[in-house]
């Protein structure tokens, strides 16, 4: 039990630690693409040190590098560049490749050095000299361009769609509690009357300001990457068009420089729109853990939605929320990352980029469970209506109505009325909740939500 | 020369400091809008805490909150809230506070607390009881929420039209230079051919995907939320389809509540929008460093653009690029900051959210310049072509343009061909560069830029 | 009332913010150190872009530099490498320029660069030749390394101070309040009996962990750079230990070009410093948002530091720590900006660095500032005894004392005793809170909070 | 190949990527330790989504939470708080815990929520009421405080004992190469002569200070959070005394609410030293990327330290230098998560500082395997000397020295020798530039770097 005692511990986790590794260096040695027969092979701690745990990020840029590698091979046929069999073989054989990847039949190695040589390792394994005639015109550095863009894409698209989800049911719970009675906080002071409609409703209509943003993002990342080659294009005849097309994309990402330089900076603007959804649940969620506090009870969560302690018996925790808070904090910090990583570079293709593909990833993961969270926690909340009344006999909630009363029915100023209230705030009655909260008609007010008008960008979007 | 008399300098230091301030307290105290007069002063410290240096800030607010109050006045007029004649009154009545501010006549001080405060007590000082009826259904939270509104919409505009000229600017220097080569690089390495023009044109894409970029925010934040009042709405019945047309936004931010929330959480929106261009004025600003340098002279800089040192007679420096590099690190940090300040925060108004004006716009501000100085810089750039052909006699530029060939002519694997030229690196023979770099026909590659299609953008975003 | 009309006032008001300027570009154009008589001006939007807004930070680092200098000449004296009644007279040369600039005498102007320059033109109008000589063997490079190490090393010292102060009145009212009974809470849920003495007792160890944190790091920096140079020294036989012992510093900088290198480097290390200080206000700012709102009433803030709104007559608002938490976030941000200016910079003096003076001397105002807030504050704070004793009504704060009790009693199993807690949970009663708390009695516990050894910290430290 | 197929596709890969967990939810649910027989279940997907992937980081802290198991153990039976005899029985079963996980005995499951929850049900389950005996007075709160923190102080000393290692071997190459001459660069320019020696002497000293700063934290940091229970301490009258010895900390953490709050807070200011430690090697890789390059090639890798590209056959890349410049990012990242997620949360547990586990073990790894890599470099650089030297066929390099000599030889004032010199630029002559190094005699200069007092300093800590 000294320091020794512990350091001993510690070099055993470590070990332990490697020996967990999923990605062995295999025993053979591979020829990476760029090794010469007579072997100019890596220093092993250089391979380690440069593939990191990337290879798990790799694993799931498969399947989108196998749907590029199909369409360039598709348009090296259509331009003649390999025969048209040549061409449909190379289809064939990647679909088959991706198959076998899904049933196990063989696995990413770090000695691969990412998915985009194991891929093409594999066409040569299975098929030979037909393997060898994929790369023309194209560099591993175009093609994780265009797998995280093909990547993106899709996660946005799920993205988008889950945020409607999440907005809609947000709305119907809005709806049902328009008229259920809040108090409104400033300075995390009491201010004025509110609902619980209105509170949620303010989510609603952050989640679907989300949902614009992500969707600009889209348009400005929707383009095709793949014909950039190293990063300056070739002189090789490709077609950029017909694989834009193939691939779904909205246009030519057109300086193979600027698909370079866009890697981090597409990234950050992505992640930066994921952390805005993020911004919004995190505010949400710091709301519900103060709400379902015992100094407030407006809401209970189920039961199975909250933990307890191992030494307090009476504990019952509302984690799913706070992992929900530390989450956006999560998403930011890989903000950061995707901003910074490609500062003062020089322009064109640096190694360095790679590390954004993690955080990417983990974003888009963090951003789709925590709106599944939110719709599972919503689908069973209980509002504590009697609690929620009961702080209505703080009778200065009604201050500034009181004002603006002595505006509109006794013709003062505003600045003398709010000042005779000020001065008579002891004089203050209680008011009848629910017609106060009805009875407030400007657009946003509690009596006029304007949740019909979420509901139809929401319908609009769906379409 | 001792600590202690460091620390007495320090003192001047701090006193004279603070000699300078602009926004002395007056000597005569003013009554706060929220004051009583039995009086319930603030404790000066309190006041310097809280105010710190934000009446330069909102010195900048004061027309954006003229133009609203004047909104705001016209609609209680319009609702019979006030009558028509007092609507009229009111809005002459701030045209002159604001000409009167312009002209000097009066100024901001900390004792106001902040610009919406000096204004309703000037206007009550000009007029009297017209000014104490301003206020009726407004909080200074939404004052300053769509003063801030109104500022970033009309400081996004001018940014959008200065990211056109600077594109512009670019692409015809892009076209100017459509043939003249330049090594392309990856991992700062020689690594392919390419062109000054495709060096530039990276940049010009770069520009206008922000272009889209800020184009899409604009559209999320282009919402009025005056009328949100503290951020609950009220009972007054106010007409916010009028201000909102008034104040020429697309739609009403529709829910008090998400108008407050949405503090921070736009700003950090607009700013990362700004950082998207910063981080593409940076790689320009660090490639200039490099290519400016003694290693490469590929660029010379304007002398009248360069610095000099104190104490090297010999130095021409590239400031104006290296502080451009700086600004985007301070443009990042204002977005961290904009992110950060609203998290975990109650729902609703928190004083927290003042800290976002100032970051807002200095972004802005640096943004602005730092066009301008691109714009500057490139109109009397000089590009050395004789060094750049020069760097060509490096014949492993072509390698892989060698092994492209041996595809193409003589109908090798591609993998097989570029094992065969890896071998044989030291044959590599120079090759006629220029023709090199105008014989890459696919879209994008030196032979075909692509430069018209971003005329045409230029073109279509002006009208 | 159109976007036009915007439009127009917003150039109104960024000509109004240009006329505010305090560092106009002076009519008569300055000589810079580096240019020749033949004139190679400096284009006038370069000077305002380099300069920027930063002539007020060096106003603060004046006298520094004049102190600076004033070690360089006495040490060019004494190397023989001036004559020694040149030294003399430079140091008193330099000492006027230093009264003359607080009296007023003279001003910085943009156009001078930076205050380094301005006091040797200043030197040099006021004493000629004499003024010429002191540039020899030191560049503007390592001027401003040194003056902003001083300042750096003058304001830690203060914090230091003001750290003490601080954890010494946070200890008395931690001491005052040591057996006032406080709900405990995790997950913001009631956890475990505390006390208010015990909440206390957490910032004061928090801040005497700062204040080690703050002492490490004065350590690391305590090296002077001055002798360094443009970043590789000179061959001029300087005496460094002379300029070392003259300004006070521990140890030399030895390296020039790391000299450089630490530029932003320890200014990320002292800003860092900082933000442990400002974390820890944070949460005890955000503590006492909470704890002073109507759902927690367990303190009381004096009247005149809170403030009001303009629309609700009834409000008290805690905005000084609602600041206090949003400067958490702008040091924060300074941190990130002293820390990424510098990243994927080459080696050696880079003008990008000049960024990181503001945000330091932001930072050193904002905790010292923020200290001084929390010692007013503490000096009134009102603890409602009664308000914190009734929390003590939910049973459930005493769940695991009830277990720990089936252990120590009855000998049970811990895990047997919690379990049969958590089935009895209605079983709980009401136990003597002011017994409960005094009868724990492990170091850190309510009845051992150990207060005497951050005071014997406190008292070591002052000495 | 349409939009539908890549979503079919992401679909696969998605699933696939489930399969592949390693901690799957295993199919007889566990009870937790929390959990009353009735079944009080928790949602599957709140499990998932509160554990997401952090078993890895808790299989590492798995060692450290035995040893503070034993040390509370023993120090229950001492207190007489269980028997002497469960005291050892207690240890012996923790022991054969660790022996059996590490020979793969049992697993982690995520069922299990954490590794302290694994170990107390693996201790019942080995030893039945004997295990139910150990979690008296104490609480997961502090079991992971615990283990995080001895740890840290670990990695922390692996690190320190790594950074004397490096600093050592780059001291030797700068003792090696103390004659060879080198531009230094400001501005990215040619500034004056410098030397490889020199050089390299600015990131010994970094690493040195480095070493001080984490050297500092370590004193802040060493310090035991065990017996602050939940957070608030107990009524069980632990000694804490008792259990900071056993585990070697140099003090008690004494407050529990500080505990608490020093999550996050501590992991902020470890990782942000560990961050200095990056910037200092970021520094040296880009400088590396740089000096590698065709256009300088002052310095070349080892052919087994580079890697080659899938398309061009001539390149030889830096990627250990690319990467590493990329990891001061992913360790930037790091501490902006560590410093925000605790901002704004109420004093005392709160569950989102789970999060802040992965980053700080992740940070450690970086650092340790980047020193690797540099001392891997650098036992096999080659300095390329004739290119160095003819880099000062550039007679500019000597403006500066021929302006000193100006003053020295001829008297004249420097600002005037200065001027000379800056008008006859083109009259300077190439000097032998060995002895120009060898003749800059004050400490730091080429001439006299000063690298023995960096050994001595290594020397010293070494012991």
């Amino acid at each position: 039990l000294n320091r020794i005692g512990i350091c001993k511990i510690c070099v055993i986790a470590h070990n332990r630690c490697k020996s967990k590794e999923k990605y062995i260096m295999s025993d053979t040695k591979k020829q990476k693409l760029w090794q010469s027969d007579n072997g100019d092979g890596l220093h092993p701690l250089v391979t380690e040190y440069i593939v990191g745990d990337e290879m798990d990020t790799d694993a799931l840029l498969l399947p989108y590098d196998i749907v590029a590698s199909k369409a360039h091979a598709t348009m090296l046929g259509e331009c003649n560049l390999i025969t048209p069999r040549q061409a449909t073989d190379l289809c064939e054989a990647l679909d088959k490749i991706l198959a076998e990847y899904k049933a196990g039949l063989w696995v990413l190695e770090k000695e691969d050095e990412d998915v985009h040589t194991a891929i093409e390792l594999q066409l040569v394994k299975n098929c030979g000299d037909l393997g060898k005639t994929i790369h023309l015109g194209r560099s591993r550095n175009d093609q994780v361009l265009v797998a995280v863009r093909l990547l993106c894409k899709n996660r946005l698209t799920q993205t988008l769609h889950d945020l409607l989800e999440t907005a809609q049911l947000l709305n119907s719970f809005a709806e049902k509690h328009t008229t259920v009675p809040m108090p409104g906080f400033t300075h995390m002071q009491y201010a004025m009357p509110s609902s619980v409609g209105q509170w949620a409703g303010a989510f609603v209509e952050s989640l679907l300001c989300d949902h614009m943003t992500l969707s600009g993002i889209m348009k400005v990342i929707d383009c095709n990457p793949l014909g950039s080659a190293a990063g300056f294009g070739t002189h090789v005849p490709l077609d950029r068009e017909s694989t834009t097309k193939a691939l779904g994309f909205e246009r030519v990402q057109i300086n193979p420089i600027f698909c370079q330089n866009s890697r981090g900076k597409f990234e950050a603007e992505i992640v930066h729109g994921l952390l805005q959804v993020m911004m919004t649940l995190g505010r949400l969620a710091n709301d519900m853990v103060i709400f379902c506090s015992q100094h407030y009870k407006f809401f209970s969560l189920a039961t199975s939605l909250t933990t307890g302690s191992s030494i307090m018996p009476q504990k019952r925790n509302p984690d799913i929320f706070e992992v929900m808070r530390a989450n956006v904090h999560v998403v930011q910090a890989n903000v950061l990352l995707c901003q910074s990583v490609g500062m003062n570079l020089i322009s064109g293709y640096n190694k360095d980029l790679k590390v954004t593909k993690k955080p990417v990833i983990e974003s888009f993961n963090l951003v789709v469970s925590s709106l599944e969270i939110v719709r599972l926690a919503f689908s069973s909340l209980k509002v504590n209506e009697v609690v929620l009344e009961k702080c209505f006999e703080d009778t200065s909630l009604f201050a500034a109505d009181a004002a603006n009363d002595l505006v509109m029915k006794d013709g003062m100023t505003f600045r003398d009325a709010y000042r005779q209230v000020k001065n008579d705030l002891d004089q203050l009655s209680c008011a009848d909740v629910s017609a106060v909260i009805k009875n407030r008609p400007h657009l946003g007010a509690t009596g006029n939500l304007g949740l019909e008008k979420y509901q139809e960008y929401i319908e609009v979007q769906r379409k």
